[in-house]
């Protein structure tokens, strides 16, 4: 049925391999099969002008594509002069994401900065992105634990996403990019552990949906992050 | 209850005032309560270079606001040499609503942009230009029809959309600025008449929320949308 | 003799809504014939940099015109990520004739800041907005007297502002987009109640004129003055 | 009386070196005593996309200071990444004024570029760029004639530019820094050998001016222009 | 006597693995110690405008630092809006260095770009990136030829670039970030197999050095390269 | 043998116009042949954030063609929005030699700007502009230690540069603008007098070099070199 012959509620192999770079206070490389997403969290002891004086922190999140992790080449956006509103959007819904579980006055008054970096590109990298992005945030709020710099664990639960849709009428789980490229709905789900939704972007592609549609992809989206949520800790324990 | 004292399913008041400025193809002033925004839609026959020979047509969605639609004011974006993440967001949002409901192959090698600009904000400018988009759209489409440049009607449908949150708890439906500002959960959904779903876009703020939210968010939205089905059947009548 | 049948010395009609947008400390929408513009001024409680500690504060005025205000729709200036020289040159013109009427010491350090958004175009449009924005700053300063905030009226006289030109070889007033792009010259005058002049600007386009030409364009352009000062105070009364 | 103790209708010297640079068809330094503009004419065989098939050719201006013209250092437009609106306004101006004495149709379907660099500032820049402009113009179009790629001048008369001011309450001619940065009115007019006016822009600073007032200007004017035409001529002859 | 306690000709050691992402027509991930580049070859069957109609392709570098793959985090270049000089210094590097080997007639009308994008940098990543680049090449170019769109091998020979600088007094070879970060020169060397040079570029940093020293860092060169040049071929063989 | 009939060990005619404009702390127009750069020192007091509160100066350099400097007219880099590649390159290069001859201690907690915009090019402007803004920063820093603003000089030595390359098959010296864009390798260096060296940028085009090729390169560049400082002496003498 499915292009790469999954089950409809079938992820693809997650895994994630920590500290894939060693500068930054926080790393991971994930792979949603073949999509392959570098996150970093970089703290700084510095906050945005807005923020400055409120006793808070703020967490933040950046994306990018290299020019060849896709099928065909993309130009640069740097070489171009500004970001995609695609990239932009990323953008803002990786730091949302992680906001959501991040008590900002137990941060103290520091940036942490999510970068996630497409490698390679199969569908899903923006789910990808906020799921290895805690896994970056975790680690570089261990450290910060482990030091001393922060007293009380500012991360208040964790945090995942994946993307589902309608592939030929059949809700699936976890689209690649051949999947993505022709289903007639698109949602991306960030969830919380526990069963609370943190953000919801569903879009009708070709056809709508209806309200049943949607409740049957948020279900099969709380079966995938369920097992990102597993991922995740075992990357991070220990 | 809300600082607006609505009912929690009563929405602002709706206003539509199409022919507000007399150049372009299609328009109207649509006002949700104090939120005025100016929605005009231009006819050109060109398309973008991607398109060209297909024998489809394009609509596109442009957004902006005033600088001194809000409570501050805020700097002019071409000014500071480019559109922010939020107004790259909105316009994406605009263009794919329209689209969800144009067949662009009955529209012919000809784009239509809807120029969606804020003349006043109070809470739910996006989901006001979708709403009124669709009437200057419906009217440009009117007079290809009438001129004999179009022979089959591309709009299959009406669309519209609708903010919801929860406030202090309870959902609500059709937020203004001040609620908006204080919600925990804001929700902007983009419905078809009948019952199809375009777009939802449901994102945590402070507090998350649960399915059993989302659902009742949606049924504020369904509520709403045919609300504003209504006035746009009237405005674009006769 | 005019597209427009009227007398060379016959302006169109000036209409000026003031409270047009709730946000603004000013606004109006002012109409000369067919044109409209929105005008607001938004104080703030700075000043740019280089006026610090002086004890005087600013006015400046920025310009845009909405993409379909005009025939065909122009690009979006932030889309294109600059402002045009023509909206350079207006927006200088703006805030140069309006500085011209003000004691800057008397304003105190802030700012006001007057947007001009050409809503419709049809000729004349700098001019309309010169006017305009006159009644504006003079009622967001009424605002700052009422409230004690400014002591001693920092305005010392009305400013307004008129085309003129010499259209199939007669001077004529206040011209409109089919006369402006066929005019032999187009002179902009800014003039100041009581026969003062700020700012003229005289263009030859196509034939030249000369001394006697350019004296008959200034007499025409008080004659047009008279009226807009007229209508602006009626606008700011009461 | 003056800083400079020149009388009020008295320029300054003016020098004109042409074939300054070898490679442009035709170029200049112009010098309004302390102000030097090196002015080039660049002759190219292509035109405007919007021109294209009409038969016309076109004549644009482009002006820029180097970065140590002036009194202060000032950053270099390249640098900060866009032309000021005083930049763009003058490069209009040039444009405007140049084109107003040329038959565009008799120029056949190529492109002439001036271009105005400010070699060292004290007051005038815009004023000499058009005067040299002029000389480098005469001097490219005298080649194509020789090389028989024009058959009929194109140039119908000499065009200069002169600015005027009130200093002291006096009426002066060709103002220098010092006098330009203290005068209660400036005004540059570019005026056509034979009396007529091409383009006039007056602009009160601290103080306005009245019709008297303006005449006195233009009369002043048509002394400093004439100097300027017998300086352009001598330069272009033989 | 190195903080990496190398000899002063011992080089870090040199990883190759090829084949690091699926889409591009070659790739690898090159590592100098800790310096981690990854490096595309895209093919694309069109040229650069002024290339057109000569019969000839083009070969390309494009190159930047993920935010994170230094000790510090360092902004985004696509969020700044612009490429820095360091990175256009060092994109124009690479095309060249890979150019000096390719008979671009020999390569038809298709363009080749190298994407070196650094993942982790410890110093030496620009030579590092074009040693890298001529294995990702070799590959894709292996595929054209497979393939039969290349008849005869345009690559000509190996290229390979490494770093020496003087430390400390000493000439020593592939500076890593703390021997980089306090030389008193620095060399980058693109050197050719067989012993010709593609390109010098020494500087001095702190202190000067004469024509010895000179001699002693590019024999120092020599060195280096050939033992890239050796895992070059092992990478790329069979 | 060479175009322009040079020997081998040639230079071109060197002249240096010293105090070309009035405003500079110091200025120069230096003339290799016919290229002709215009060098400005321009002394403020105040230093790049990054160096505040160290005690120390700054010496940077900056870098442009006027549009007609070449054969053919280039576009204007402000006009288009960015600084080249090239651009950015050569001003990184002007800056560095410059500031390896001065002790930016010495110089105190002030910044020198040195601008070299090129009049006319034939060939060796970078090489040029370095060799004239010594005499510019000579000049500047004689005023200053003549106020008294300066104590001990911060000029440690001349510093020139020279290009050189292979010119069929023959080492030359000082390449012009006929010889560089067919010499088979293209090298520019920037020697410190005494014979040290601050900088060599040595690339092949077209044929590649060896060992003996850039040592006779060098030695070209260093009997070049003993001209351009005997020309720098003279020019800053008394």
């Amino acid at each position: 049925m499915r292009p790469s012959n999954r089950a409809p509620d079938e992820m693809r192999a997650i895994t994630i391999e920590t500290g894939f770079t060693k500068h930054a206070e926080g790393s991971c490389l994930i792979s949603f099969g073949e999509t392959k997403v570098l996150c970093t969290a970089s703290v700084e002891e510095r906050i945005p002008p807005w923020l400055r004086g409120k006793g808070e922190g703020w967490v933040t999140g950046e994306y990018s594509m290299l020019p060849r992790a896709t099928h065909t080449r993309g130009s640069r956006e740097a070489a171009r002069g500004k970001q995609s509103g695609r990239t932009q959007e990323i953008q803002r819904l990786i730091g949302r994401s992680l906001r959501s579980v991040v008590d900002l006055r137990k941060l103290g008054e520091r940036q942490i900065t999510l970068d996630c970096d497409v490698i390679q590109a199969d569908g899903g990298t923006r789910t990808a992105s906020i799921s290895g992005a805690w896994v970056a945030l975790r680690l570089a709020v261990n450290g910060l634990m482990k030091s001393g710099d922060i007293k009380s664990d500012p991360i208040a639960a964790q945090v995942a996403a994946i993307s589902c849709g309608i592939y030929n009428g059949t809700p699936v789980l976890d689209l690649d990019y051949d999947e993505d490229s022709s289903a007639d709905a698109d949602a991306n789900f960030v969830l919380i552990e526990g069963g609370q939704i943190a953000e919801v972007q569903a879009t009708a592609e070709g056809a709508t949906y209806d309200e049943e549609g949607l409740l049957r992809l948020l279900r099969l989206a709380k079966i995938g992050c369920d097992g990102i949520f597993a991922a995740q800790l075992d990357a991070t324990k220990g």
